[in-house]
């Protein structure tokens, strides 16, 4: 009897929690995004009712997780990554607060590391970056700072973005020799991935396709030692 | 016959990941950090190799992961959050990568977002922050440079040096009364949490014991709209 804000992870299904897994295998409500994957939303009971929020607005999400909350109904509402990583959980979560309605927010695996990780590139890594800082690019960035903050810097939804992103963190003073990755669709079987510097990243992702990551910064260079070949991972 | 370095999260045992547990379940060899949940060190086969690594050194641990890697064996390499922030699980990679032993990287739930999250704050929140910089703590930081970049602060094992780090934010200009929050052991049993402002958490904190996440930035403030009594969770 409990809105349960679940993060679904980066993409590959066995990358939600176990205790995420555990409340989607038992809820009477599954909402979920148009990213998670079907083989999660395949994991909630046959008789549960399955809302896909393509239709729906933000305040037609809330208004929904509200009204079945007071219905004493067990709603997990499925995100992708981790609600609060860019994922509006906040708003949701305040919506059921308001209502009085109880709710309960379960971390997930977010893709500023996860999706980076999977392209063998390790935000941090001792000696060459301890800081990392994260961004959404479809706001507005700050260019200048992002250029001055010292460490990695990792962009969500920004590959429409790219030549922008690219020339402004130049412009502000970022070397165009920085290693820089775009990995789109990270850690599902449709993966791909761009290393290359910030002088020529926008020519080397031409073709890929959103949902991309861009990833700035001298930890990229590891990929070439670390990147690996791996499948997804199924659920056990 | 891989070693795989997998994120044990934040600490509450349920949010690793559906993999990473399948793997603990299935290991010959478990080696795990001092702050891993008992219970998921008590979820590898009762036949299985245990190691603490309390005793070891990073080049050690690296040895002792390639020599059983090398053996054939399927060793699991549990780190506290993900492997790849802070988490030193490059090195490991690396070590890996060099000596042509088979791995693979499960990434984790960081702290970064799921022990704000505990405690009622999102490090993300349209209208309040769309950045967020995480950094070491235990490393130099440049107090400038996060003073300026406009989102959302994380610092990672910090609390020792709380006092110096709110100086050092307010000589460079935040404002005293950006709202600040420390959470210590969040997700876990012990969890413990000060929400104040950069002029008052040294004091708000004074009690409070290591490993400790620093947040500050306006989403602390939403922790009061959206804190709530939660026990920790069960493995399925």
């Amino acid at each position: 009897m409990t809105v349960y804000l679940v993060g679904a992870g980066p993409g590959d299904p066995g990358l939600i929690t176990a205790r995420g897994l555990e409340l989607v295998r038992s809820c009477d409500v599954l909402v979920y995004d148009r990213l998670v994957s079907e083989d999660l939303v395949g994991e909630a009971p046959s008789d549960a009712i399955r809302i896909g929020r393509e239709r729906l607005d933000q305040h037609e999400i809330n208004t929904l997780l509200v009204g079945h909350g007071e219905l004493g109904l067990n709603v997990v509402r499925l995100k992708g990554g981790d609600p609060f990583v860019f994922g509006r959980g906040g708003e949701e979560a305040l919506a059921l607060a308001e209502a009085d309605v109880s709710f309960e927010v379960v971390p997930g695996v977010s893709s500023l590391s996860a999706v980076p990780a999977a392209a063998g590139i390790p935000v941090t890594h001792r000696g060459v970056s301890s800081q990392v800082t994260i961004a959404n690019a479809q706001g507005e960035l700050d260019f200048a700072a992002l250029a001055r903050s010292g460490g990695t810097l990792v962009l969500f939804m920004g590959l429409a973005r790219l030549p922008e992103i690219a020339h402004g963190l130049v412009v502000h003073g970022l070397d165009p020799q920085t290693p820089a990755a775009v990995i789109s669709a990270g850690t599902t079987p449709d993966e791909e991935v761009a290393v290359a510097t910030l002088g020529t990243i926008t020519e080397a992702a031409a073709d890929l396709r959103s949902p991309g990551l861009i990833v700035v910064g001298d930890v990229v260079a590891l990929s070439e030692r670390l990147a690996a070949d791996r499948g997804t991972l199924a659920l056990a």
